[in-house]
């Protein structure tokens, strides 16, 4: 019995199909017997490389965008709004997650969906390091550790790390999902990676 | 007894996706009662007002992009190749569907189709006004009329609006099918199309 790889999922946490992915991809993986290794990562970045710019900012597209969200949302019963200001940077939540992740993985997925769900239905701030630190504290993180973890010179360093790996991999957009070296682009494309996962491909 | 407004169906005869979607949309419109109205755009001009490029000219994108034409085109059993010139200026085949529409808007769908087919999986240069003129002459039209109707001024004109309405009517990519006022946005929310022609919408 071989263990089948993870898939990776990367997303931003300002990106509201991220969110929406971020809803169901653990499930869909396990009822294919994987698991998922999250890697948040940030779009400012990435689009420095394709050129591209966040979907607000694009004319026609932005405003079919922010109809989109809402609809695929609905579409797929998850609560959704949009935060009041939007796009955020996400370098924060990113940090708080990957500073959780050296100490407990599951911790790090946990306070993922939290924020979150903080973010897009609770259109809470989590580009605010005490809004960050209480989302952490209440899964049981130690607040004052989680408040300094975006300050930390090796957490930065990690982040950075990250979202270098995801240009490498060629992640140009939020979400991104890796199947045994499949990509897939997209919270529209849940089924295509679900049936990947049960066919191996086609 | 009140009949349903036709269904809008924008592409670029250059789009992948938009030939992907041409050999579902009818069917789809027809399961629910529905008639489509084909209109032809080009996505170059498009482009000049949100500021966007060709799939395959972004970064990392256009690599996820050509494998993703062709995922896409198995995963829907759509004969699929890429033309070797890509991407291509779509203004011969737009005009002679307008100039055929005139006279036989059967005929001209039929003409789409066809031209679609001749693109992708025949990997033929619909660019050349001799081959639009040979597929719309196999199809009954008079070959020398379609020979010459992609530089008749009037021809020119009605594309020239044509693509203009679009671009007013807030399309931004290819295809675009817009149902009772509600648009959607590539060849993957066919499905989303079927249900909010099914349902009226969630």
């Amino acid at each position: 019995m071989s263990a089948k790889a993870p898939i990776d999922f990367y997303f931003d946490f300002s990106s509201p199909y991220g969110y929406i992915a971020a809803t169901r991809i653990d499930e869909i993986a396990a009822r294919h017997g994987r698991e998922v290794t999250w890697r948040p990562m940030l779009l400012g970045v990435v689009f420095k490389t394709t050129g591209m710019g966040p979907l607000p900012s694009v004319p026609m597209k932005g405003e079919y965008s922010l109809r989109d969200f809402a609809r695929s949302a609905r579409l797929m019963n998850v609560p959704f709004a949009m935060p009041a200001k939007f796009p955020f940077n996400a370098v924060t939540p990113s940090r708080v997650f990957y500073w959780l992740q050296d100490r407990d993985a599951s911790l790090a997925r946990r306070f993922a969906k939290a924020a979150f769900a903080a973010a897009f239905p609770g259109q809470k701030d989590i580009t605010s390091a005490e809004t960050c630190a209480d989302i952490a504290a209440n899964l049981g993180a130690k607040r004052e550790e989680a408040l300094a973890a975006p300050n930390d010179p090796a957490v930065k360093e990690k982040l950075r790390v990250a979202v270098e790996a995801a240009v490498a991999n060629k992640v140009f957009g939020s979400p991104f999902i890796v199947v045994d070296g499949e990509p897939f682009w997209g919270a529209d494309r849940l089924d295509q990676v679900e049936r990947w996962l049960k066919t191996g491909g086609w």
